[in-house]
């Protein structure tokens, strides 16, 4: 028998405090008026053979086009996929396409080691693939600094002539680390180089999930020098079930869903045409306020720091230099970080229990001074990883202790955020830190 | 530089004749306003650890339930996908998960003959994959009648010991034409018994794509006796980019995308929860009224019949018996099919280009009397197939002659339309068959 799902009413803005946009954000109103055509009107098929699903078409071939635009390519150049993590696993694919000619001997694929579960998980599928065809594969991580940086002495040293795949996401889904892709394909260009001198045939490419790096960075395939980069719209305000892997030339993959043809025989099925449509929109639109929105969300930062310092259990801020007072070993707020995206402020209480914390923000009433408190939406790793009760990969390979990572929570802001709220959150965030403490004291 | 898109600007119901829906259906206002909450105020990643999230994952659980509860299963037996496509190539991966311990003898894969494109296409891949791991594999299409229903004997001919995979569609998106999916299951069953005697361990699937049965058929998983079914949102009313697969109990299948373990680590990806929910309240509408519907549907076959029958052109109705007045010859109305979907109309005049049709129908001012004539649509083959210009399977498989293809419409009813309209579109195809006759005449 059919029932009503419970409801949740919230609006956005008055009564919470969300902190979690890494893992969600709400749709950008302009991207949903954008798509509403293509549920009513014009709904056709972009495939059908008369003149309005023939506009349809263009339409998305256009939308496709300035989606690609933003990160200096064509429309041909993107694959429109369901989200990032079909677009990692297409991604990965290039291993098996690629090599159909290759020397067939050992493979290595190279991820950092503070990648997202989607591509860890990819580049397994791959190394079983590769191994149904009787090709010993290896998947090695690369290391990363305390801060987690790429350890480029790390990669160096595994990029030997049998690596066929390097995957490094431009930004971390839980500090928000930058990586230096640039740096990162210059390297590689030098190991391509070697090959083609010693007349090795194995290719060598590079993939980059930026599903987080839409948000607040200028993105230019060139500049960058990947191969493959992944692109998702629900971390930047547009509708889930939509991402794009922007494919280089000469990158050969093999599709994951055969059909109909559409995306150049990569990536059958009908077109998500609303979907493609609310990703594009929401990316532009903060692609326009790039600058603006990285100086707000880098005092959101201070700001919110300088209230989580105030705590009696001493903040541990990962992804940056932490800094105490020279004479008083107080601890100082730490210098912004340029390897930091700037809506990224995670935390960790060493000794408290991240889970609880997340726990009582939701119900400040428990231990806040004002019972009136908004509930703040905070999480540890990755919602999909967290969720399982994993502890983070991310957080271990930056070399934090097990009471370190257990005290951790990732923080990050976005559109619903005001700087009222920060400062709020950050004496929220204190109290339930202080209760918590007090607890353990009294046990 | 980003630009504007061509806006098209349709009110369905006023200013044309659409008469496609097989190809794409505009999203239903019940189903707008349900996924809405899910782009604002519920944007939470249903994996998130906080109340609010939480609650959006039982929301999704929930709308999951009621789509399985539609066809008599639970919520557990579904993967959500991006659509029909992905969901008819995640069910051939069952050829490779079910096979890793089987014996290595080589494997047939049994198709219809009219199956869509994507089942064709993963029936390939499939093969590829099993010929990739040395299992010789063969896919091996099943003959249909004139009607375009399956030859049984014909089905229990192929059926061998070697068979492992097994698809065929409940309603054939060209025709319309209903299968014995339970006389398929019990041939099946037999067939299975026979090996379970024999200590034979091959397993043997039945997969069925059900994506345009939802509209009209009430199903029932346990009487269809299907192991896999496709279910599709965009072709009931609901958003595109979603789709389901229905898995039984004890099959295996293989993910096609990896990561952070959604869909029972079938399908990783964020929840399109917006898009499950459209897919949802769509079909659960459609099932109220699928027996007016079909009254409904019924009474315009038969009135664009009625008006096509004028047709200078003697019209060849397919997928039902064509009639003719005993004593003149002249053709008469066919009675209607219990084998053919009600919405389905499809129908050639052979010695007319469709493709001229089709173009001519988009603006009947080129021939029609009434100049204020509203435009038709209607398609050939399936949409994504006619697209790239490729004659269609299904109307080969049926015995069409070249010339009674080249002449095919496919005409499909749906919620924007009304008997008025129906009857208008029969006189304007009438009136353009006859405007593509008469210069054919002339030249």
């Amino acid at each position: 028998m059919p029932y009503l799902p419970a409801r949740v009413k919230y609006d956005i803005i008055t009564v919470m405090i969300y902190l979690d946009h890494a893992a969600a954000t709400p749709v950008i109103p302009q991207a949903l008026e954008a798509m509403r055509p293509f549920w009513s009107d014009q709904f056709f098929n972009p495939s059908s053979p008369y003149l309005p699903a023939k506009r349809v078409r263009e339409t998305y071939e256009d939308y496709k086009n300035r989606l690609a635009h933003l990160i200096g390519a064509k429309g041909n150049d993107l694959i429109i996929t369901s989200g990032a993590t079909e677009a990692n696993n297409l991604a990965f694919t290039a291993t098996i396409a690629g090599c159909t000619s290759c020397p067939l001997e050992s493979t290595k694929i190279l991820v950092l080691a503070t990648e997202h579960d989607s591509v860890f998980a990819a580049a397994e599928a791959a190394k079983n693939r590769l191994e149904s065809t009787n090709r010993a594969t290896e998947v090695e991580t690369v290391r990363v600094d305390q801060y987690g940086r790429i350890d480029l002495t790390d990669f160096r040293n595994k990029l030997d002539k049998n690596v066929i795949f390097v995957s490094v996401a431009l930004v971390n889904g839980e500090l928000g680390t930058i990586q230096p892709l640039s740096e990162i394909a210059e390297i590689i260009k030098v190991e391509r180089l070697r090959r083609l001198e010693n007349g090795e045939t194995l290719p060598l490419v590079l993939h980059s999930d930026a599903s987080q790096a839409l948000n607040l960075l200028s993105i230019s395939i060139s500049r960058l020098g990947v191969d493959l980069l992944t692109l998702n719209s629900a971390k930047v305000g547009g509708p889930k079930g939509v991402g794009a892997l922007y494919v280089g030339h000469g990158i050969k993959l093999q599709p994951l869903t055969y059909g109909g043809g559409q995306e150049r025989g990569l990536r059958a099925g009908t077109e998500n045409v609303a979907g493609l449509t609310g990703f594009t929109i929401a990316a532009e639109e903060l692609q326009k306020h790039l600058n603006a929105n990285r100086k707000k969300y880098a005092e959101f930062t201070q700001a919110l720091r300088t209230e989580l310092l105030k705590s009696p259990v001493k903040p541990l801020f990962l992804g940056v230099k932490n800094r105490e007072d020279e004479k008083t070993g107080a601890p100082k707020l730490p210098k912004p970080s340029d390897h930091q995206l700037a809506n990224f402020c995670p935390v960790s209480f060493p000794g408290i229990d991240a889970e609880r914390l997340i726990y009582l923000l939701e119900d400040p009433a428990i231990f806040a001074n004002d019972v009136s408190a908004e509930p703040v939406y905070v999480s540890t790793g990755a919602a999909c990883a967290a969720s399982k009760g994993e502890k983070s990969k991310t957080l271990q390979a930056i070399g934090l202790s097990d009471t370190e990572i257990a005290g951790s929570l990732r923080i990050s802001f976005g559109s619903t955020n005001t700087l009222e709220g920060i400062k709020e959150a950050g004496q929220l965030i204190v109290q339930a830190v202080t209760h918590e403490w007090e607890r353990i004291q009294n046990v």
